[in-house]
């Protein structure tokens, strides 16, 4: 039943908008669309709400007051650990400022969190010399006894390199991953799979140089998972400056002695995703998703991951109610609660919803920066992909269309399913340098590419939301 | 008589070395020279000389060898800090490292030098909410009580701010300096005035933004001078990103409450300015003295202020000795002792040496930067310009002259005797993201630049050195 009514929806949908002329829809990526000529004409029709909407927001003042509103929000709160106080404190905060803003479809759905508390964290040198080195927990990390583990450093480049060293160079030893920065994704393995697999070959604990292109003596943390049935070691992120140090030690055949003391809690507690919704007028059970998380990791203040991609997503519902212009379809602005500690509120709504998965017409999320917008990164088959690009047409010069496969990150979850989905692409090279670390604060943001990012990202959920046909699977 | 001779020596040298054609010296700085075409041609025939030099550092092994000699001594002794027993055993490193480079003439001069020893330094904002504020505290501070200073901030731009604030806003409070960095000149008077001026008008502690035009959440430290009969109170810097939170929260108006603690020791000791000759072959009580600082602040590694300038300065007579070229007069390399609280090493020997300033043929210093090496920033009389002019023709495109008016740190004592001086000018834009803080770290060095600064300093050193007239006052 199922596979039958989902056959006769995509032939209707591929009647309704496609056609045999092939053109290639965007600049940035060549696709070869064949869209109608009606529905092409339909988006290119919306050019004039998407400038009244963008107007409003970064010349008439809506923007400004946004940006107010987000500054004061992490002002006020800081960091939002997952399970922490402070972080139900700012979803409380936000549900009132929703309604405040003249929006009331506001609600939460209870999700059980974990709440890892970071104690004091200390790593001492103490061979060849005595040397303090910064250190950051990753979050679930166990502790280490009182007195620390005092072991001898080993610095391996690859988790190949782990391999290929005889266990006995690794047992009782502190290896250190001095793996460089290529991608995140690319690199972001050794922080989270890093410490069980050092444990395997006999390792005491284990060292990350952090996950970034560049630093000012800056140890950034997230989040890393235990296998299952692996002894659990300590774990922690040191500066790729301590890193580059240790290498050289070892290079001139020194001994590295060092002593790491850590501390932590872990439980578990009650969270909430926070849901603000502008009802569709036309199919008001039809829904385009726009979203960012409000938790942070508990050093820095959260303000670029992720508190600029939540204001502009929470943005999205309110500005357009504020407008007066209601889609056909219903706008969803979801604030993720427990992302950082693996997209657990993210995981949480999709099994709730596991049944009404194909009402999202359309998901959106922005968390990886509110720098200056260039476009999305879109998921979706070839025809979603051709819509989304021609709408994007309407944003020049905001209109880059990529396809990374990947888009988002609560979102990877719901993509994978197999609903369309797009993330904010925006100029945000320095993104890492401050990721997950105390340089995550108000001062990497812009109130010019905040707005913008807002503008943007409101029009075109609107669009999607508003036009004739649903983006097809 | 010292003046009639000052006078016949200046006739002696402008007839040797100048004549009524003029042409422009330099692309870089306009100034009209007419040099003899003599000294021109003179000067021209260093060509093969310098080349040799240069090819021998940088491409025969000789730059790779100091290199590593310069990163094993950061790596051995770290931050070297006035007063230091790290920084006595780091001076006793470079002497035994000159000799075993077959250099003999090592010679130190004894410096009492400021001795002020961090302890346990914190700040937390206690109202409108609790947050740790990053801090480190400016050298020379005094402490606060065990249980530190809990008050009121008062966020204020600039010194006329200050003034024009009534007393009695500011008596009770901390003063924090929300300076903006513009150049490092222009707002280090924050730094090193800031907790004077703000105790005359009441206040019981000081803090300033650091000096720096960016940051990862690091604060940066440096010296700082109390006034004569002001009363002494604790001064320290925060970071950028909690200067813009205090700021915004003081225009929100927010009551803001801190409470500071700051703990240190203060007293003097024994130190050395470090000095190695590589003696003139002509005339050996002429000095071209080049030069860089040895002791750093006690965070980061001082790789960068002033590690590198200090290793170049050593090499140049060391490397011009295993090359075998003798200049004419005597090249002395000499490394501060004590820098950081104020030029301590220098006016030492400035003092020692006042007599026989007139030897002073030339000094150079390197402390701002060993990045890739641009050229010279000169001062002294138009006439020592035009000659260092045509002697940076020989390294182009390493050839940019400029005239700051104020070249080197240490040096600065002397050039403002008359003594003509340079220092180098490298790609150093991004020197005070780094500067007196934990990222001061052989990360920010990059092995050809610096290898690149050495050879240029070297050959220049050595061109000076040794061409048939003196650099006239």
């Amino acid at each position: 039943m199922m596979y039958l009514s989902l056959f006769l929806f995509v032939i209707t949908v591929y009647s309704l908008i496609s056609t045999n002329a092939t053109y290639v829809v965007n600049r940035y990526d060549d696709i070869e669309c064949n869209l109608k000529p009606e529905l092409i004409k339909e988006i290119a029709s919306y050019k004039n709400v998407t400038r009244t909407i963008m107007d409003e927001i970064i010349s008439n003042g809506y923007g400004r007051t946004m940006y107010k509103q987000y500054s004061d929000f992490i002002d006020t709160f800081g960091a939002r650990p997952s399970g922490s106080i402070t972080l139900e404190k700012s979803i409380d905060h936000m549900i009132n400022l929703t309604i405040e803003n003249g929006l009331n479809d506001v609600t939460t759905e209870e999700v059980e969190v974990p709440h890892w508390v970071r104690g004091l964290e200390s790593v001492v040198m103490l061979s060849p010399r005595q040397k303090n080195i910064a250190v950051i927990g990753l979050g679930t990390s166990v502790s280490t006894p009182p007195d620390g583990i005092t072991a001898e450093i080993i610095v391996i480049s690859s988790f190949k390199e782990l391999e290929n060293t005889d266990d006995k160079y690794i047992k009782g030893k502190i290896v250190l991953f001095d793996a460089h920065y290529v991608t995140y994704g690319d690199t972001v393995i050794y922080r989270s799979q890093g410490a069980s697999k050092a444990s395997k070959k006999g390792a005491v604990a284990s060292l990350i140089r952090s996950i970034t292109p560049f630093s000012i003596y800056s140890p950034h943390t997230g989040a890393q998972f235990y296998e299952a049935n692996v002894t659990k070691i300590p774990t922690a992120a040191i500066t790729l400056e301590d890193a580059d140090l240790l290498r050289r030690l070892q290079d001139d055949g020194e001994k590295i002695i060092i002593n790491i003391k850590m501390f932590s809690t872990y439980d578990q507690k009650k969270s909430r995703n926070t849901i603000v919704d502008l009802k569709g007028k036309e199919q008001p059970e039809k829904l385009v998703i726009v979203s960012g998380h409000i938790d942070s990791w508990d050093v820095g203040q959260g303000a670029m991951d992720d508190g600029g991609g939540m204001i502009i997503s929470w943005f999205t519902p309110v500005i357009l109610n504020l407008l007066q212009l209601k889609p056909r379809r219903t706008i969803r602005a979801i604030l993720w609660t427990s992302e950082e500690p693996g997209l657990i509120g993210a995981a949480a709504y999709l099994n709730k919803h596991i049944h009404e998965l194909s009402n999202i017409n359309f998901i959106m999320e922005s968390d990886e920066g509110t720098f200056s917008p260039r476009g999305l990164d879109v998921a979706g088959s070839k025809i979603a992909r051709c819509i989304v690009g021609e709408v994007l047409k309407l944003f020049s010069p905001i209109d880059e269309m990529t396809n990374s496969g990947g888009p988002g990150s609560d979102i990877t979850l719901f993509v994978n399913k197999g609903i369309p989905g797009a993330s904010l692409l925006n100029k945000n090279e320095r993104y890492f340098w401050f990721h997950h670390s105390e340089g995550d604060t108000m001062n990497v943001q812009n109130m010019a590419d905040v707005v913008d990012c807002a503008a943007f990202w409101a029009a075109v959920s609107y669009v999607i939301a508003d036009i004739s046909v649903d983006i097809p699977r």
